[in-house]
């Protein structure tokens, strides 16, 4: 079929694009690094933000809306934030375009000049403390716990779908406390949100961690992070909780009366996903037939295809069918009855599997006859006949074992692509040879990081959290260490 | 109370500002246009998108998500849509600051330049058919039936919360089709829906009817809205969902091989609702004392405040209440129960008129002795002693009730306020006397209606869906006319 994808084996990168492509997630625009979300990519994403706005609202969190425009000015206004951030950023200058008179089209009025140029967000915090600044006056207005789901731009020089675009969507969360231990804990908390979103409906085992100082968000004191392993070795960081400490309140000038009447700056936290979940998401499960779904998160969870010759059989099939259909929909689960006549079944099995739907049933004249069905799961591919008795609560079965199996398979890659690195040739040769998490002696300093992070292209991806601590030697400088920390190379 | 409002009658328009800031749903923010939605309004918009986002699915659509910039060029292709779209657009020129060398702060870097500038998008058609072009090639490729919901910019020199700012949210439907009768059908069944949320769940009567050329969407054939008729006599734009014919598809080059194996340009239609229906809302329904929401919409249906002194009768009174919250929640009435000892029964009754919240329970320690509650509906502000007694069945009742009678109140008040006029003078007095809706005849030429509008400052809101012919003089020019068509001052 047209639809196969370049084996993992011979070259990850390119299979990643192939299954992005064919799988009709999404795909390159007209505009250079801007990507298009298709309909089955974006129905995968809107499963993501409803569980996560569902967990956002359950820890006392609302949405709201901030401009998507940021005056230039308040980029200089956190003198950390903006050393640290990147500057590659798409900047309004004009605000009317006009007919070009010299022939057709149009062409931008050099008359309507803005005396400040406006900053496409590239993230919010900045216009968020400015805002805030208004409503802050007492201890009684706080906490401020709110979330905001938006399109943020980030000029990429090198973009590849989901992972990097200049364009992407994410949630950005941005709350405002009295003390320092609360929003500490309220970023520990959007942490651990994230990382049992990630394990519970992703299925992607994730590692919960601290960036070291060089890694950490421009601005914040402190970085939490969730980081995964893809199937190639690199990690991906899959989400971030960051502890900004006074630093935007001083910024933006946001103080509060305590109950004690001191005025006193505000604390704060972010904390981000973005559809570079996807990229996650693809690249911890999918295998070289398509996209393999974790049921809890697939938009089709079950496709029933019919094999028949002509309308009379179909008709059949489909008054077999349907109450087993109704049955499977008051359980919850969603199917799709894929009766088109215009594609044959084996084009719509490829189809599905391509597309990572986690239980496919086939019913043809036999099986009605025979009162059965055949079951396949994508995960293994395994086939089996079912009887149809009860076929609900086997399907329902299934897909929780599916959700288990994808979950616990990525563990086990985790775990068998974890090490210890004890020298400087060790190391590399792990990071040529497997990639991996790599648990390595660091001297603490950020010059070592850097240095370490140049000569193999390796990060700490974190310290992780409740790490435990143990005498040992820097593998680069042989410094003495208090804990190894993580190491991989990464997306 | 410091929250007070301005009077209605006093300044209608100062009223609607108050309103919208002093109960919480947005204000203005630091870029020129551009508004913070606040928490609460933004969990109005988020149930109005929900919703709208039920229709559109239960009618076969699908979200995606196209890049926020345009490349300039897209809007030369289309040669009508270029001429009437406004030119008023955020113009992308720079894709880097750079530390500025003079100090501190940031500079846009020169260097940095786009080749071709990106354009904001201030409605997408342009991208989204650009990208169809990929998508299409064949009657299977047809119907293509998508939604997005997204940030548009448009750059208004005059602006108002929610009525008109530079950027807004709101959704686009773009839909694809093989013959024009499936597209003229899908543009008339959008705007169905459009009618049906507007009326069953904003409790908002509007007028379905066609928009005249001159008022047509840039790049349509036929332009269909809905029209609402606001408390202060002025009209209000509530959604459009327009017929574009093959104009986007012959601009951008989008063929399909029929069944029959022909080629031929493909239909078109997009329809759109926006964060406008906010101030919609807030006219049609709100008074003196704040937002009056209708229950279907509101975030917070019920609200219970607890009338005590002291910890302990507190503590009764929320053993007493516990169990008819429950009993509301299980009906899937949203319930707030207010117990803050930071404010009085008083400044809580008032905050939540301001909110609109449509039913509010309070309940002292004699209500409690007699098994009573005092129950106020923000409607008719109504106060009535329920016995506790299937209160919750009580509640659910009462909601449907405001619900049905706010819907009313608002089909009085634009019955009340539709005229007919048969002359120029009446015309102009009765606009300028009450405003409302006038069913008046015109000739039918764009130049009488450019006139009408210069003259009195109306202009036609719609031709209305299965309007009555008949034989009439033009109320400016005298010429004959074929129909009334309906005048409005609008928004």
């Amino acid at each position: 079929m047209s639809e196969q994808l370049t084996p993992r084996a011979e070259n990850y990168s390119q299979w990643y694009q192939d299954l992005v492509i064919k799988a009709d997630l999404a795909e390159n625009s007209a505009v250079r690094g801007c990507m298009v979300i298709k309909p089955y990519g974006y129905a995968i994403w809107e499963r993501m933000q409803q569980d996560l706005d569902r967990r956002f609202k359950e820890t006392g969190h609302s949405n709201a809306y901030f401009p998507l425009f940021i005056p230039k000015s308040f980029f200089s206004k956190e003198a950390s934030h903006v050393e640290g951030f990147a500057k590659e950023c798409a900047v309004v200058t004009h605000y009317r375009l006009k007919n070009d008179p010299d022939g057709k089209g149009v062409i931008v009025d050099e008359t309507a000049k803005l005396e400040e140029e406006l900053i496409v967000r590239p993230t919010s915090e900045t216009i968020i403390w400015n805002t805030y600044r208004g409503w802050i006056q007492s201890y009684r207005d706080l906490p401020i716990l709110i979330n905001q789901w938006a399109n943020v731009v980030r000029w990429e020089m090198r973009t590849r779908l989901f992972l990097r675009t200049t364009e992407f969507l994410w949630q950005e969360g941005h709350t405002a406390h009295a003390t320092q231990e609360e929003a500490i804990a309220e970023a520990n908390q959007m942490l651990e949100v994230y990382a049992s979103f990630a394990e519970d409906i992703l299925a992607i085992p994730v590692l919960k961690g601290r960036k070291s100082a060089n890694e950490r968000f421009a601005g914040a004191l402190d970085t939490l992070c969730i980081e995964a392993l893809m199937q190639d070795g690199k990690a991906l960081q899959a989400g971030t909780s960051h502890f900004l400490g006074q630093n935007f309140a001083k910024a933006f000038d946001v103080k509060f009366t305590s109950k004690e009447g001191k005025q006193d700056f505000v604390w704060a936290t972010s904390w981000g996903v973005s559809t570079r979940l996807m990229g996650a998401l693809i690249m911890s499960h999918s295998d070289d037939s398509g996209l393999v779904l974790p049921p809890r998160l697939a938009p089709i969870q079950v496709v029933i295809v019919p094999i028949y010759k002509g309308d009379e059989q179909l008709e059949l099939l489909t008054q077999f069918i349907q109450p087993i259909i109704t049955k499977l929909k008051a359980k919850g689960i969603s199917v799709k009855f894929d009766n088109r006549d215009t594609h044959k079944p084996g084009w719509k099995f490829a189809e599905y599997e391509l597309k990572g739907v986690p239980v496919r049933i086939a019913i043809g004249p036999r099986d009605m006859e025979n009162g059965t069905v055949e079951v396949a799961r994508r995960d293994t591919k395994e086939k089996s006949v079912y009887q149809v008795t009860d076929l609900d609560l086997k399907v329902e079965h299934l897909l929780s074992q599916i959700q288990d199996n994808i979950y616990k398979k990525a563990q086990t890659f985790r775990e068998e692509n974890t090490y210890r690195a004890d020298s400087w040739e060790e190391f590399n040769k792990i990071l040529d040879d497997k990639g991996g998490f790599i648990y390595a002696h660091w001297d603490g300093t950020p010059e070592t990081e850097e240095k370490i992070k140049e000569m193999s292209k390796a990060t700490i991806r974190c310290i992780p959290l409740g790490n435990k601590l143990e005498a040992g030697k820097c593998i680069l400088t042989g410094n003495p260490s208090i804990q190894r920390v993580v190491f991989a190379r990464a997306y």
